[in-house]
Protein backbone atom coordinates (compact mmCIF):
# COMPACT_ATOMS: atom_id res chain seq x y z
CA UNK A 1 0.00 0.00 0.00
CA UNK A 2 1.19 3.52 -0.83
CA UNK A 3 -0.17 6.92 1.12
CA UNK A 4 1.01 9.84 -0.10
CA UNK A 5 -0.32 13.74 1.24
CA UNK A 6 0.28 16.78 0.24
CA UNK A 7 0.45 19.61 3.56
CA UNK A 8 -1.41 22.98 2.41
CA UNK A 9 -4.48 23.41 4.28
CA UNK A 10 -6.42 26.95 3.85
CA UNK A 11 -9.64 29.33 5.01
CA UNK A 12 -9.03 31.40 1.89
CA UNK A 13 -6.42 33.06 0.59
CA UNK A 14 -4.75 35.15 2.77
CA UNK A 15 -4.87 32.08 5.53
CA UNK A 16 -2.97 29.20 3.97
CA UNK A 17 -0.89 26.84 6.51
CA UNK A 18 1.24 23.89 6.69
CA UNK A 19 -0.22 20.56 8.16
CA UNK A 20 0.33 17.21 7.64
CA UNK A 21 -2.79 15.59 6.50
CA UNK A 22 -1.70 11.91 7.29
CA UNK A 23 -1.62 10.22 10.51
CA UNK A 24 0.01 6.70 10.83
CA UNK A 25 -1.13 4.87 13.93
CA UNK A 26 1.12 1.66 14.08
CA UNK A 27 1.34 -0.97 16.57
CA UNK A 28 4.14 -3.36 15.76
CA UNK A 29 3.50 -6.85 14.90
CA UNK A 30 -0.29 -6.35 15.68
CA UNK A 31 -1.65 -4.05 13.48
CA UNK A 32 -0.50 -0.13 10.90
CA UNK A 33 -3.59 2.07 10.32
CA UNK A 34 -3.07 4.86 8.35
CA UNK A 35 -5.53 8.08 8.39
CA UNK A 36 -5.55 10.86 5.54
CA UNK A 37 -7.24 13.57 5.95
CA UNK A 38 -8.99 16.33 3.66
CA UNK A 39 -11.46 19.27 4.23
CA UNK A 40 -12.33 21.44 7.42
CA UNK A 41 -9.23 21.30 9.75
CA UNK A 42 -11.00 21.86 12.60
CA UNK A 43 -13.03 18.45 12.22
CA UNK A 44 -10.20 16.59 11.11
CA UNK A 45 -8.18 17.98 13.88
CA UNK A 46 -11.21 16.82 16.33
CA UNK A 47 -11.73 13.58 14.91
CA UNK A 48 -7.75 13.11 15.70
CA UNK A 49 -8.28 13.90 18.98
CA UNK A 50 -10.63 12.29 20.08
CA UNK A 51 -9.09 8.78 18.22
CA UNK A 52 -6.05 9.60 20.58
CA UNK A 53 -8.49 10.02 23.55
CA UNK A 54 -10.28 6.75 22.80
CA UNK A 55 -6.93 5.24 22.94
CA UNK A 56 -5.50 6.94 25.92
CA UNK A 57 -8.71 5.68 27.80
CA UNK A 58 -8.78 2.12 26.30
CA UNK A 59 -12.58 3.25 25.16
CA UNK A 60 -14.23 0.44 23.03
CA UNK A 61 -13.97 0.66 20.54
CA UNK A 62 -10.86 2.44 19.72
CA UNK A 63 -8.39 1.98 16.66
CA UNK A 64 -6.25 -0.85 19.13
CA UNK A 65 -9.26 -3.22 19.53
CA UNK A 66 -11.25 -3.07 16.50
CA UNK A 67 -11.20 -6.35 14.70
CA UNK A 68 -10.66 -5.91 11.30
CA UNK A 69 -10.39 -2.75 8.60
CA UNK A 70 -14.37 -2.72 8.51
CA UNK A 71 -14.75 -2.00 12.58
CA UNK A 72 -12.07 0.47 12.48
CA UNK A 73 -13.66 2.56 9.18
CA UNK A 74 -17.34 2.20 10.74
CA UNK A 75 -15.62 3.91 13.98
CA UNK A 76 -13.84 6.62 12.47
CA UNK A 77 -16.83 7.00 10.40
CA UNK A 78 -18.88 7.22 13.61
CA UNK A 79 -16.55 10.00 15.29
CA UNK A 80 -16.64 11.97 12.21
CA UNK A 81 -20.21 12.21 11.64
CA UNK A 82 -20.57 13.29 15.76
CA UNK A 83 -17.58 15.66 15.62
CA UNK A 84 -19.38 17.48 12.45
CA UNK A 85 -22.92 17.08 14.50
CA UNK A 86 -21.11 19.08 17.23
CA UNK A 87 -19.30 21.44 15.24
CA UNK A 88 -22.18 22.55 13.15
CA UNK A 89 -24.37 23.23 15.95
CA UNK A 90 -22.17 25.66 17.39
CA UNK A 91 -21.79 27.32 13.93
CA UNK A 92 -24.06 29.76 12.03
CA UNK A 93 -22.03 31.06 9.45
CA UNK A 94 -23.09 28.37 6.75
CA UNK A 95 -19.18 27.22 6.52
CA UNK A 96 -18.73 24.09 5.22
CA UNK A 97 -17.59 21.32 8.49
CA UNK A 98 -16.90 18.59 6.30
CA UNK A 99 -13.91 16.10 6.43
CA UNK A 100 -13.15 12.92 4.11
CA UNK A 101 -11.07 10.56 5.49
CA UNK A 102 -9.00 7.47 3.52
CA UNK A 103 -8.12 5.03 5.81
CA UNK A 104 -6.48 2.17 5.35
CA UNK A 105 -3.55 -0.58 6.89
CA UNK A 106 -3.70 -3.81 7.85
CA UNK A 107 -5.14 -5.68 11.12
CA UNK A 108 -2.95 -8.95 12.21
CA UNK A 109 -3.88 -11.54 8.84
CA UNK A 110 -6.70 -9.91 7.76
CA UNK A 111 -6.09 -8.52 4.58
CA UNK A 112 -4.52 -4.87 3.89
CA UNK A 113 -7.38 -2.47 2.84
CA UNK A 114 -8.42 1.07 2.05
CA UNK A 115 -11.58 2.94 2.75
CA UNK A 116 -12.38 6.24 1.67
CA UNK A 117 -14.92 7.38 4.30
CA UNK A 118 -17.01 9.88 3.49
CA UNK A 119 -18.49 13.04 4.84
CA UNK A 120 -21.71 11.36 5.60
CA UNK A 121 -20.00 8.99 7.30
CA UNK A 122 -20.59 5.88 4.58
CA UNK A 123 -18.02 4.83 2.73
CA UNK A 124 -16.07 2.58 -0.08
CA UNK A 125 -13.26 0.63 -0.52
CA UNK A 126 -11.09 0.45 -3.69
CA UNK A 127 -11.80 -2.16 -6.16
CA UNK A 128 -9.67 -4.62 -8.69
CA UNK A 129 -10.25 -2.51 -12.01
CA UNK A 130 -9.70 1.09 -9.51
CA UNK A 131 -7.11 0.02 -7.14
CA UNK A 132 -6.45 3.52 -5.51
CA UNK A 133 -9.08 6.13 -3.28
CA UNK A 134 -8.47 10.00 -3.67
CA UNK A 135 -9.65 12.53 -1.33
CA UNK A 136 -9.65 16.52 -1.67
CA UNK A 137 -8.70 18.01 -4.96
CA UNK A 138 -8.27 14.70 -6.78
CA UNK A 139 -9.26 15.88 -10.50
CA UNK A 140 -5.50 17.31 -11.66
CA UNK A 141 -3.44 13.87 -10.31
CA UNK A 142 -6.26 11.30 -11.32
CA UNK A 143 -5.50 10.62 -15.23
CA UNK A 144 -2.08 9.48 -14.32
CA UNK A 145 -3.26 7.36 -11.90
CA UNK A 146 -6.25 6.23 -14.10
CA UNK A 147 -3.86 5.01 -16.98
CA UNK A 148 -1.11 3.46 -14.45
CA UNK A 149 -2.18 2.18 -11.14
CA UNK A 150 -3.24 -1.56 -11.70
CA UNK A 151 -3.40 -4.24 -8.80
CA UNK A 152 -0.05 -6.25 -8.79
CA UNK A 153 1.81 -3.17 -9.91
CA UNK A 154 5.37 -3.10 -7.95
CA UNK A 155 5.53 -0.68 -4.44
CA UNK A 156 8.24 1.41 -5.83
CA UNK A 157 6.45 2.16 -9.30
CA UNK A 158 2.96 3.03 -7.89
CA UNK A 159 4.91 5.53 -4.95
CA UNK A 160 6.78 7.23 -8.35
CA UNK A 161 3.43 7.53 -9.88
CA UNK A 162 1.29 8.63 -6.29
CA UNK A 163 4.71 11.22 -6.42
CA UNK A 164 4.41 12.44 -10.23
CA UNK A 165 0.01 13.19 -9.51
CA UNK A 166 0.94 15.07 -6.57
CA UNK A 167 3.32 16.92 -8.20
CA UNK A 168 1.28 17.58 -11.33
CA UNK A 169 -1.65 18.95 -8.62
CA UNK A 170 0.92 21.23 -7.23
CA UNK A 171 1.32 23.16 -10.02
CA UNK A 172 -1.97 23.25 -11.34
CA UNK A 173 -3.32 24.01 -7.73
CA UNK A 174 -2.67 26.67 -5.29
CA UNK A 175 -4.64 25.29 -2.44
CA UNK A 176 -2.23 21.54 -2.83
CA UNK A 177 1.49 22.65 -1.66
CA UNK A 178 4.51 20.90 -0.29
CA UNK A 179 5.60 19.08 2.02
CA UNK A 180 4.39 15.74 0.36
CA UNK A 181 4.29 13.05 2.83
CA UNK A 182 4.48 9.41 1.69
CA UNK A 183 4.00 6.51 3.57
CA UNK A 184 5.29 3.06 1.47
CA UNK A 185 3.65 -0.06 3.66
CA UNK A 186 4.88 -3.82 2.44
CA UNK A 187 2.08 -6.42 3.13
CA UNK A 188 2.43 -8.30 6.37
CA UNK A 189 4.93 -6.27 7.54
CA UNK A 190 3.29 -4.96 10.56
CA UNK A 191 5.10 -2.21 10.59
CA UNK A 192 5.59 1.26 9.69
CA UNK A 193 7.51 0.40 6.35
CA UNK A 194 9.18 3.60 5.00
CA UNK A 195 7.71 6.83 5.51
CA UNK A 196 8.98 10.12 4.31
CA UNK A 197 8.52 13.93 4.23
CA UNK A 198 9.50 15.94 1.04
CA UNK A 199 9.46 19.14 0.76
CA UNK A 200 10.09 21.64 -2.26
CA UNK A 201 13.91 22.01 -1.73
CA UNK A 202 14.51 18.32 -1.42
CA UNK A 203 16.78 17.08 -4.24
CA UNK A 204 14.97 13.68 -4.89
CA UNK A 205 11.54 15.58 -4.96
CA UNK A 206 12.98 18.46 -7.16
CA UNK A 207 15.11 15.45 -9.31
CA UNK A 208 11.73 13.66 -9.89
CA UNK A 209 9.94 17.05 -10.73
CA UNK A 210 12.54 18.14 -13.19
CA UNK A 211 12.77 13.83 -14.82
CA UNK A 212 8.68 14.20 -15.09
CA UNK A 213 8.55 17.63 -16.68
CA UNK A 214 11.30 16.31 -19.33
CA UNK A 215 9.53 12.76 -19.74
CA UNK A 216 6.46 14.61 -20.46
CA UNK A 217 7.78 17.11 -22.93
CA UNK A 218 9.75 14.18 -24.48
CA UNK A 219 6.43 12.11 -24.79
CA UNK A 220 4.83 15.29 -26.58
CA UNK A 221 7.55 15.43 -29.24
CA UNK A 222 7.19 11.29 -29.91
CA UNK A 223 3.43 12.10 -30.72
CA UNK A 224 2.47 11.08 -34.38
CA UNK A 225 2.36 14.25 -36.52
CA UNK A 226 -0.69 15.47 -38.36
CA UNK A 227 -0.86 14.47 -41.89
CA UNK A 228 -0.47 17.71 -43.52
CA UNK A 229 2.72 17.77 -41.29
CA UNK A 230 4.80 15.12 -42.67
CA UNK A 231 3.13 16.07 -46.36
CA UNK A 232 5.28 19.35 -46.50
CA UNK A 233 8.11 17.74 -44.88
CA UNK A 234 11.22 17.43 -47.17
CA UNK A 235 13.81 15.32 -46.03
CA UNK B 1 -4.82 29.94 -32.29
CA UNK B 2 -5.79 26.43 -31.46
CA UNK B 3 -9.56 25.41 -30.43
CA UNK B 4 -10.18 21.99 -29.30
CA UNK B 5 -13.31 20.56 -27.82
CA UNK B 6 -15.09 17.44 -26.25
CA UNK B 7 -18.66 16.74 -27.43
CA UNK B 8 -20.52 14.98 -24.72
CA UNK B 9 -23.36 16.78 -23.03
CA UNK B 10 -25.13 15.23 -20.11
CA UNK B 11 -28.61 15.68 -18.28
CA UNK B 12 -27.82 13.20 -15.97
CA UNK B 13 -26.66 9.92 -16.64
CA UNK B 14 -29.58 8.62 -18.26
CA UNK B 15 -29.53 11.10 -20.71
CA UNK B 16 -26.62 11.74 -22.58
CA UNK B 17 -26.42 12.83 -26.09
CA UNK B 18 -23.40 14.25 -28.58
CA UNK B 19 -23.40 17.75 -30.09
CA UNK B 20 -20.64 19.90 -30.82
CA UNK B 21 -19.32 22.63 -28.45
CA UNK B 22 -17.68 24.16 -31.45
CA UNK B 23 -18.89 26.83 -33.58
CA UNK B 24 -17.03 28.56 -36.20
CA UNK B 25 -18.47 32.02 -37.78
CA UNK B 26 -15.62 32.84 -41.18
CA UNK B 27 -16.05 35.69 -43.02
CA UNK B 28 -12.69 34.89 -45.57
CA UNK B 29 -10.58 37.70 -45.49
CA UNK B 30 -12.93 39.65 -42.83
CA UNK B 31 -13.19 37.81 -39.81
CA UNK B 32 -13.03 34.47 -38.18
CA UNK B 33 -14.95 33.85 -34.72
CA UNK B 34 -15.03 30.68 -32.90
CA UNK B 35 -17.26 29.96 -30.08
CA UNK B 36 -16.76 27.05 -27.65
CA UNK B 37 -19.46 26.53 -24.97
CA UNK B 38 -19.96 24.50 -22.00
CA UNK B 39 -23.15 24.14 -19.31
CA UNK B 40 -26.58 24.06 -19.84
CA UNK B 41 -26.94 22.98 -23.40
CA UNK B 42 -30.59 24.69 -24.00
CA UNK B 43 -29.06 27.45 -22.46
CA UNK B 44 -25.97 27.50 -25.15
CA UNK B 45 -28.48 26.58 -28.01
CA UNK B 46 -31.09 29.59 -27.58
CA UNK B 47 -27.52 32.06 -27.51
CA UNK B 48 -26.33 30.65 -30.87
CA UNK B 49 -29.51 30.84 -32.38
CA UNK B 50 -29.65 34.48 -31.27
CA UNK B 51 -26.48 35.31 -32.82
CA UNK B 52 -27.51 33.70 -35.92
CA UNK B 53 -30.88 35.13 -36.37
CA UNK B 54 -28.82 38.86 -34.94
CA UNK B 55 -27.07 38.23 -38.15
CA UNK B 56 -30.19 37.17 -40.27
CA UNK B 57 -31.41 40.83 -39.49
CA UNK B 58 -28.51 42.67 -39.64
CA UNK B 59 -29.19 43.55 -36.21
CA UNK B 60 -26.83 45.83 -34.04
CA UNK B 61 -24.79 44.60 -33.00
CA UNK B 62 -24.07 41.58 -34.72
CA UNK B 63 -20.82 39.01 -35.02
CA UNK B 64 -20.47 40.81 -38.35
CA UNK B 65 -20.44 43.87 -37.52
CA UNK B 66 -18.63 44.37 -34.15
CA UNK B 67 -15.65 46.30 -34.84
CA UNK B 68 -13.29 43.72 -31.90
CA UNK B 69 -12.98 40.95 -30.22
CA UNK B 70 -14.02 43.08 -26.97
CA UNK B 71 -16.94 44.41 -28.69
CA UNK B 72 -17.69 40.71 -29.93
CA UNK B 73 -17.19 39.47 -26.09
CA UNK B 74 -19.38 42.27 -25.08
CA UNK B 75 -21.90 41.00 -27.33
CA UNK B 76 -22.11 37.50 -26.49
CA UNK B 77 -22.15 38.37 -23.06
CA UNK B 78 -24.65 40.00 -23.15
CA UNK B 79 -26.98 37.78 -25.23
CA UNK B 80 -26.08 35.01 -23.12
CA UNK B 81 -27.29 36.77 -19.88
CA UNK B 82 -29.96 38.13 -21.34
CA UNK B 83 -31.05 34.02 -22.12
CA UNK B 84 -30.26 32.80 -18.74
CA UNK B 85 -32.46 35.50 -17.43
CA UNK B 86 -35.38 34.64 -19.80
CA UNK B 87 -34.85 30.66 -19.09
CA UNK B 88 -34.76 30.74 -15.43
CA UNK B 89 -38.09 32.76 -15.39
CA UNK B 90 -39.86 29.87 -17.20
CA UNK B 91 -37.86 27.75 -14.54
CA UNK B 92 -39.24 26.64 -11.45
CA UNK B 93 -37.14 23.50 -10.07
CA UNK B 94 -33.43 25.51 -9.61
CA UNK B 95 -32.09 23.28 -12.67
CA UNK B 96 -28.34 25.42 -13.24
CA UNK B 97 -29.52 27.23 -16.50
CA UNK B 98 -25.58 29.03 -16.75
CA UNK B 99 -23.24 28.94 -19.66
CA UNK B 100 -19.82 29.57 -20.44
CA UNK B 101 -18.51 30.16 -23.38
CA UNK B 102 -14.91 30.82 -24.98
CA UNK B 103 -14.83 33.05 -27.98
CA UNK B 104 -11.52 33.23 -30.10
CA UNK B 105 -11.04 34.84 -33.14
CA UNK B 106 -9.49 38.14 -35.43
CA UNK B 107 -10.95 40.97 -36.40
CA UNK B 108 -9.67 42.38 -39.72
CA UNK B 109 -6.36 43.17 -38.92
CA UNK B 110 -6.60 43.27 -34.96
CA UNK B 111 -5.13 41.13 -32.74
CA UNK B 112 -5.91 37.24 -32.78
CA UNK B 113 -7.31 36.87 -28.84
CA UNK B 114 -9.54 34.60 -27.20
CA UNK B 115 -11.62 35.51 -24.02
CA UNK B 116 -13.32 33.27 -21.73
CA UNK B 117 -16.92 34.98 -21.02
CA UNK B 118 -17.97 33.98 -17.60
CA UNK B 119 -22.14 32.98 -16.89
CA UNK B 120 -22.25 36.06 -15.07
CA UNK B 121 -21.48 38.26 -18.52
CA UNK B 122 -17.61 39.54 -17.44
CA UNK B 123 -15.20 38.01 -19.19
CA UNK B 124 -11.26 37.84 -18.95
CA UNK B 125 -8.63 37.40 -22.03
CA UNK B 126 -5.35 35.18 -21.84
CA UNK B 127 -2.27 35.91 -20.82
CA UNK B 128 1.21 35.78 -21.70
CA UNK B 129 2.22 34.41 -18.42
CA UNK B 130 -1.13 31.32 -19.09
CA UNK B 131 -1.95 31.44 -22.97
CA UNK B 132 -4.58 29.30 -23.06
CA UNK B 133 -8.24 28.93 -21.70
CA UNK B 134 -10.42 26.54 -20.65
CA UNK B 135 -14.00 26.31 -19.40
CA UNK B 136 -16.08 22.91 -18.60
CA UNK B 137 -14.79 20.31 -17.27
CA UNK B 138 -11.07 21.83 -16.90
CA UNK B 139 -9.09 20.26 -14.10
CA UNK B 140 -7.74 16.70 -15.48
CA UNK B 141 -6.33 18.31 -18.53
CA UNK B 142 -4.87 21.42 -17.35
CA UNK B 143 -1.69 20.27 -16.01
CA UNK B 144 0.09 19.08 -19.23
CA UNK B 145 -1.33 22.52 -20.26
CA UNK B 146 0.16 24.52 -17.20
CA UNK B 147 3.34 22.69 -18.29
CA UNK B 148 3.66 23.01 -21.87
CA UNK B 149 1.49 25.81 -23.43
CA UNK B 150 3.64 28.96 -23.73
CA UNK B 151 3.69 32.11 -26.45
CA UNK B 152 5.14 31.71 -29.46
CA UNK B 153 4.33 27.32 -28.93
CA UNK B 154 4.30 26.21 -33.04
CA UNK B 155 0.64 25.70 -33.44
CA UNK B 156 1.09 21.75 -34.18
CA UNK B 157 2.26 21.05 -30.76
CA UNK B 158 0.35 23.31 -29.14
CA UNK B 159 -2.74 21.17 -30.82
CA UNK B 160 -1.20 18.03 -30.24
CA UNK B 161 -0.97 19.25 -26.32
CA UNK B 162 -4.74 19.78 -26.86
CA UNK B 163 -5.46 16.76 -27.68
CA UNK B 164 -4.15 14.54 -25.26
CA UNK B 165 -5.12 16.89 -22.64
CA UNK B 166 -8.42 16.08 -23.96
CA UNK B 167 -7.51 12.38 -24.02
CA UNK B 168 -6.74 12.25 -20.50
CA UNK B 169 -10.07 14.06 -19.28
CA UNK B 170 -12.38 11.34 -21.58
CA UNK B 171 -10.70 8.49 -19.75
CA UNK B 172 -10.87 10.07 -16.16
CA UNK B 173 -14.43 11.56 -16.75
CA UNK B 174 -17.68 10.09 -18.11
CA UNK B 175 -19.50 13.52 -18.68
CA UNK B 176 -16.50 14.35 -21.85
CA UNK B 177 -16.67 12.18 -24.41
CA UNK B 178 -15.33 12.24 -28.02
CA UNK B 179 -15.67 13.13 -31.15
CA UNK B 180 -13.15 16.01 -30.27
CA UNK B 181 -13.59 19.09 -32.96
CA UNK B 182 -10.70 20.59 -33.35
CA UNK B 183 -9.93 24.26 -35.17
CA UNK B 184 -6.43 25.50 -35.98
CA UNK B 185 -6.05 28.82 -36.91
CA UNK B 186 -3.26 31.26 -38.42
CA UNK B 187 -2.87 34.20 -37.51
CA UNK B 188 -3.49 36.76 -40.40
CA UNK B 189 -4.78 34.42 -42.42
CA UNK B 190 -8.77 35.29 -42.01
CA UNK B 191 -10.02 31.93 -43.33
CA UNK B 192 -11.07 28.86 -41.11
CA UNK B 193 -7.64 27.17 -40.98
CA UNK B 194 -7.85 23.80 -40.05
CA UNK B 195 -10.89 21.89 -38.88
CA UNK B 196 -11.52 18.50 -38.06
CA UNK B 197 -13.09 16.09 -35.64
CA UNK B 198 -11.94 13.03 -34.17
CA UNK B 199 -13.94 10.39 -33.21
CA UNK B 200 -13.17 8.02 -30.67
CA UNK B 201 -12.27 5.49 -33.29
CA UNK B 202 -10.40 7.76 -35.95
CA UNK B 203 -6.80 5.89 -36.46
CA UNK B 204 -4.85 8.92 -35.91
CA UNK B 205 -6.84 9.73 -32.66
CA UNK B 206 -6.04 6.33 -31.43
CA UNK B 207 -2.05 6.55 -32.24
CA UNK B 208 -2.22 9.82 -30.69
CA UNK B 209 -3.89 8.33 -27.69
CA UNK B 210 -1.37 4.72 -27.76
CA UNK B 211 1.86 6.94 -28.46
CA UNK B 212 0.66 9.06 -25.20
CA UNK B 213 0.23 6.72 -23.34
CA UNK B 214 3.46 4.42 -23.89
CA UNK B 215 5.09 8.31 -23.61
CA UNK B 216 3.52 8.10 -20.07
CA UNK B 217 4.81 4.66 -19.17
CA UNK B 218 8.44 5.52 -20.38
CA UNK B 219 8.37 8.99 -18.40
CA UNK B 220 7.31 7.23 -15.07
CA UNK B 221 10.10 4.36 -15.98
CA UNK B 222 12.35 6.89 -16.51
CA UNK B 223 12.07 8.79 -13.29
CA UNK B 224 14.76 8.40 -10.23
CA UNK B 225 14.81 5.79 -8.38
CA UNK B 226 14.14 5.72 -4.66
CA UNK B 227 17.57 5.72 -2.29
CA UNK B 228 16.98 2.36 -1.21
CA UNK B 229 15.65 1.00 -4.86
CA UNK B 230 19.51 1.51 -5.35
CA UNK B 231 21.46 0.68 -2.71
CA UNK B 232 19.87 -3.03 -2.94
CA UNK B 233 20.48 -2.67 -6.62
CA UNK B 234 23.80 -5.62 -6.92
CA UNK B 235 24.66 -5.18 -10.65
Amino acid sequence: MVFCSDSRTNAGFDNISTYSKMHPFVWPGDRVLVLLSAGNLATTQSVLKRLNTDLDKAARPNLLNVANMHEAADYVASVSCEVQKQQSLRDSSGSNLEATFILGGQIAHGAPETLLIYAQGNYIHESNEHPFLQIGEIKYGKPILDRVIKRNIQLEVASRCALVSMNSTIRSNLSVGAPVDMLIYSKDSLSEGRRFSLTEDDPFYKSIAQSWSSGLVLALDNLPRFPWETDQTIK
